[in-house]
């Protein structure tokens, strides 16, 4: 079996309760996204870490997988060995050798980093450090190089086993998923919701899309980009409505009203009040959208507010900070911004000048009207 | 006078008209923050660009100050010449020259590139690479590296004019402050607040920030993070209230209620009532807070809800994506992390056992009976 130790973030500085909750949930996480790709680990939690074990066959697709799992900040594949610092020096030894077959230099420098996780082994980090590298040095002459070592040897001391090993891969960081509760996330096939939901995923919350269909085009997008997010968050439910049909009546009722202009707003304003209706049916707690400010002439300030009155669930807008290129950057890290930009799809109720600056008494006074034509 | 380029981002999408607009709130930004440290620049828009002019003596301090403005996102010291390809040759050479002057190298490598922004010069990009390319490489005898030169020569072309340079400093992107409206950000002396007001300040708004006092301390913490603020949004407002009797109040009422695990919660609901109507008053059209998700045990979904019902006004959360790692390297960044963590305040009413799941339905319950205490 090859084995990875797993690190994660912010959870550390939780009480022990919410630690040791937490770590079930991150455990949880692993496995079932492993499972989905037909790999079974044993997945053991450590003190303050965790132990992923795998067949070697299935060694290098965990590793692409770790790097989606909520909670993980990084991970280390490593050699888990006695505690006892004869062992420690062979297994660093053969860490050593291993590596030196892949270096094409000259001088090769290295340096041994100890950290005791648990404090019961009775030699300190820097003792441990001292015995494994002058070992190191006796067996193949390399020279110590603190700041940039070209290998650098990494020992986890727990309290009954350490792990050996020389790589960090980053993870994405964020809590483990199902930490933080449900959320219902309006759904669309553009690039922003994908990276709301994701985002919202990453801080641990159970994800819902809800997508509002407008075509068959769209929905086929939304399935892909529900597909790849749920990697991030196993559980992530997808539900589909219709809403064709009612954006045409928003769309005709307010060209009756020669108020064209507002169709955006009152077809968001709708979708956010299904949205509501689906969020309290389905047990989630807030609605997410992938709101952003400026994007586009009709995101303004006050738009939003025109958009959002009356819901009463918190609305999050995890992207109404970011630039359009951060948001992109992160579509791309995700796997979702080549589905999302695939084929646009116009919308068909989009009016030719949509209001920037809706006022809100004006938006209240057609409400009123639009209820009265049949 | 020293002369330096200024390259928008994402307003270069926009109508002509919004873009008119843009580049004229983008001067005016950066009039205001250069005047505000006593530089007094000639600020010229171009064809999609600005040019930035100012004394000798303040070139360096107004290199630094444009890392500061929302809008920008790169910028270039750089020499303007006539438009005719002897002067851009000649201007060309003089920049190697400088340039040389700072390598200590056998082979030095450059490369030349241009781009038209306006396309009225006859000679295309490529023609302009290989002549002025072939003229350095006469006078310096330097080689070509497409890939990775030592020294990038570029030159933009523009109508009547062309800008060489060598270096491309990053901006802070976003778009020039005042396009997006106003925003009131509840604002204390942690983290999270201020990093949230600098994103929304990126994103264009205008912010008035509200602080309600519980400490002098605290003010005082604030007020320092205001100025350093107030660099990015010159017409950043900053509002006190005393609030530690209400607080109080607060504490008192629910301890006789028996539910001083409430107490954060109603807080939170009091300052985003007061927020509400500060906002209203001022002309915000939203209201921006720190908040994020799961960093401490009761930042959860449901006290989210709790807190922000029956607020009217958007509440724009800009971290409730981000980890604290992120929000930490965004504080460092914009300098108000020193301060923010310069003396812990600790605030007197926190229960010692805060409801972490607040029952909407409960909250509602005590708010009832917290009415008729007297």
């Amino acid at each position: 079996m090859e084995k990875i130790i797993v690190r994660y973030g912010e959870i550390g500085t939780k009480s022990k309760q919410t630690r040791k909750r937490f770590e079930e949930f991150l455990a949880k996480s692993i496995r079932k996204l492993l499972q989905k790709y037909d790999i079974h680990p044993d997945v053991s939690i450590l003190h303050t870490r965790l132990l992923v074990e795998v067949n070697k066959e299935d060694f290098e697709k965990t590793l692409e997988l770790l790097k989606k799992v909520p909670g993980i900040s990084s991970f280390s594949p490593c050699i888990e060995c006695k505690l006892d610092i004869g062992n420690i020096v062979k297994i660093a030894k053969k860490v050593v050798k291993d590596e030196l077959k892949s270096i094409d230099k000259d001088e090769i420098t290295f340096a041994v980093k100890t950290q005791r996780v648990q404090k019961y082994f009775p030699l300190t980090s820097p003792e441990i450090n001292s015995i494994v590298g002058e070992k190191i040095m006796g067996a193949f002459g390399l020279k110590v190089d603190l700041k940039n070592p070209d290998i650098l040897v990494e020992i986890e001391v727990l309290k009954d086993k350490a792990f050996v090993f020389t790589k960090r891969i980053e993870g994405i960081g964020g809590l483990p998923v199902g930490t933080q509760g449900n959320v219902l996330v309006l759904m669309s096939d553009g690039i922003d919701s994908s990276v709301a939901t994701y985002l919202m995923v990453r801080r641990g919350c159970n994800a819902t899309l809800l997508h509002l269909k407008l075509s068959e085009d769209g929905l086929k997008k939304v399935r892909n980009l529900a597909e790849i997010l749920s990697d991030y968050d196993c559980d992530l439910r997808f539900v589909v409505k219709d809403f064709k049909d009612e954006l045409k009546d928003i769309k005709e009722k307010l060209e009756k009203l020669n108020k064209e202009e507002y169709t955006c707003i009152f077809c968001k304003r709708t979708m956010l009040k299904i949205a509501e209706k689906y969020a309290k049916d389905l047990g989630c707690d807030a609605i997410v959208t992938g709101d952003n400010l400026g994007q586009v002439a009709s995101q303004t300030l006050k738009n939003l507010r025109a958009i959002s009155e009356g819901t009463e669930l918190p609305i999050l807008r995890p992207l109404i900070g970011m630039d359009k290129n951060e948001i992109i950057e992160i579509a791309k890290k995700i796997g979702t911004f080549e589905v999302s930009t695939s084929k646009e799809i116009r919308c068909f109720a989009v009016p030719k000048y949509p209001i920037t600056k809706a006022d809100i008494e004006k938006i209240r006074e057609i409400e009123r009207k639009l209820k009265n034509i049949k």
